[in-house]
């Protein structure tokens, strides 16, 4: 079962556990990037248990230039091969434009605003795997979770060709 | 009692739970920043519980543009006055230099690498409070979380002046 598959299946069960961990280097060579939004525990929502993964969290889940610093991290020296790019249903940064974003908190950034959740998610992955440091980086998942349902829904899968 | 009160209290007891949320405002107007570090289950360490807070996770647990960013969303749409910033122990960013990170990463980035916890948590808290649209975030603390006792040490307070 592929580490993807395992998420998936472990959101059915959708329980965290935990216990004392010594390494650093996530067991399951995982990453997963997501939302900050209060409405996620993501090692509820996954079936994570600690250890396991490392957890990128930032307003909307998009892969920012922060996210892949962090991955460089994740992936040269602590062997992460394998990322899911989770976002989620009623996100604050869905619908909005970036004027509208600009003019309410007065900071003139762009703030990755997401029309839609399937192209946001793919050209997410598309910055990801493109990235020439992130090489090690072998399989890539774009999931949107329903913060109402609890579920996850399966929207992008990449793996990189050999 | 106060909401970083609340967090280090909560982590004497170290327990999780869970419940469905409708109201993306976190509930306790708290953001928890901290590293991405596969030994750390934020909603555990600090005792929050769904729909109370908002976590932002990078490499090192440092505040840079893309932590400003998510918030400027937090403080200004969704009723955040109080951020905890978060550093661990045993840190992969820790004792490194961005030349190092660079030469194994092969990617030409600033890592945010972290000298000594205490300088880097009041640099970063200091970027943080002398963010001009920043100006709804009222209480700041930085914590060191050790990732073998679970413990948080409480290092800097920071309160606006009023």
């Amino acid at each position: 079962m592929t580490e993807i598959a395992r998420l998936i299946a472990a959101n059915e069960g959708y329980a965290a556990a935990r216990a004392n961990v010594a390494d650093a280097r996530p067991g399951r060579r995982l990453a997963v990037v997501t939302c900050m939004d209060a409405r996620i525990d993501v090692f509820a929502v996954l079936g994570l248990h600690l250890g396991e993964a490392h957890v990128i969290r930032n307003a909307g889940g998009r892969v920012t230039d922060d996210v892949l610093r962090s991955l460089a991290i994740s992936s040269h020296l602590l062997g992460v091969d394998t990322v899911a790019v989770m976002q989620h249903t009623k996100c604050g940064l869905a619908g909005v434009s970036d004027e509208e974003l600009r003019e309410v908190t007065g900071a003139d950034l762009g703030f990755y605003p997401i029309a839609h959740h399937a192209t946001a998610l793919r050209e997410d992955i598309d910055v990801l795997t493109r990235t020439p440091y992130l090489a090690p980086i072998r399989v890539v998942a774009g999931f949107v979770y329903d913060v109402e349902s609890g579920e996850i829904d399966d929207v992008v899968r990449w793996e990189r060709p050999t």
